[in-house]
């Protein structure tokens, strides 16, 4: 049976990577490992790992996108939890059967062959959960 | 220098155990060992480890606690992430130092010795964030 391995991370949404880091990196000490642009999500993704998971920093980089809609209307905060599963499909399924609202009609494939998925947060008490695949 | 250690927990917090246990338990197959009840914060917590970190769900069990008020105000969601620290006292010391706003003078003492102080989410880009050490 298809099972969650751990958190993967933690991703925030912010206005402004630069002032953010001297919080996340400067202040509490966490490494900072690389800044990705990511023009398919109109984002650019600090990513500073801790233990074994990450927090992730999204800043959108256009005005057009869902996530800069949503910093304009509710401010910086956390954004989603993403967790890594052993068998995206096999999960995809049974949250499909037991009526779990996802935002694909499949797992979708991303960057580096890793499968993807997002939760609706109505089915999750308004948090938005990513599940996760490594390729094998 | 104190050093943040990993993700200890991720806290959501919700109206209803049984409801949004339903989603993370049944559906998502992850396994919840307790549900303690914390008088002292007004409220009930369902353990649910996950490699390593913990997911909590956070109901309130009364109406007059900032949980309750602000359960009423956003409705169920993400509350606060957890970090373990290695050295809370001079994690403390250098936050204070760096002008970040914590929400106590000086960190607390909790159940079984474990120290714990909260970073106000003014200085943590809208993220309420703790930290934790475990007793040596």
């Amino acid at each position: 049976m298809a099972k969650v391995k751990r958190i993967d991370h933690v991703a925030i949404l912010v206005d402004d990577l630069e002032k953010h880091l001297s919080f996340w990196r400067d202040a509490l000490g966490l490494e900072m490992t690389q800044i990705v642009d990511v023009p398919a999500e109109k984002s650019a993704v600090a990513f500073l790992p801790v233990g074994g998971s990450e927090i992730e920093l999204v800043k959108p980089t256009t005005d057009d996108s869902g996530l800069a809609r949503q910093l304009e209307k509710r401010g910086p905060g956390m954004h989603h939890i993403c967790l890594e599963v052993d068998d995206i499909d096999g999960m995809f399924a049974r949250l499909k059967e037991k009526g779990i609202q996802l935002l694909s009609d499949a797992p979708k494939m991303g960057v580096g062959g890793r499968k993807y998925a997002f939760i609706h947060p109505k089915s999750a008490n308004g948090v938005l959960v990513e599940l996760y695949e490594l390729p094998q």
